[in-house]
């Protein structure tokens, strides 16, 4: 695996909500994600989940709490946790977690995305 | 653990060489780190290891290859793959890994830090 340009692989898809790999380090996996609008509640009931936003600004709702973040800005949803993501325009994102994370979590349905597609 | 800005975490020390921790996901652990000038020899045997540059450029070179990186690179290390750091400037460096990874490998010497250090 050589060096990898974000930019780069943020250009080569255009989807939403449907997270592309560019890297693994041991059995976890770095992937991008452009989101806009709303996601769906949902926890990932054995492992956090990291998001870097790259570009853009979004929101993650918790049940008594909403978190804003934009650009260099990240954050750790704690393992069991329910969330919703959400975007007003479209925001960039980095997630990092481990191999084989569903991204919705226990809440499979139409924004259940398939596993280990890289760019 | 809050919402953490990474330029707000970049701002508040200055030594190189010398990273610090801004996030934790599971066993494993978000680091930034200022380099500047010549790392020591290393590898780590028990882990991959992520670079992901925010600011400037550096490289890594390897036994049989040289790897420039500049600002929204990233690199995967392999594990057990010896590697040496170096920024011609100073360069502003995220860094995955996780808990407990020495900094300088099986290489201890003066560029050894402590881990843990939180910023």
């Amino acid at each position: 695996m050589g060096k990898i340009n974000i930019q780069e692989k943020l250009a080569k898809f255009s989807d939403h909500w449907s997270p592309r790999v560019i890297a693994e380090m041991n059995d976890y996996q770095f992937k991008l994600v452009k989101i806009q609008g709303d996601f769906v509640w949902h926890n990932h009931a054995d492992t956090d989940e990291v998001f870097i936003v790259i570009e853009g600004s979004m929101r993650i709702e918790f049940e008594d709490e909403t978190v804003e973040l934009s650009e260099g800005e990240m954050y750790v949803v704690p393992k069991g946790v329910s969330h919703k993501p959400h975007a007003e325009e479209e925001c960039k994102v980095m997630l990092v977690e481990p191999r084989g994370v569903v991204n919705t979590g226990e809440a499979e349905g139409d924004l259940t995305a398939s596993n280990d597609v890289w760019v």
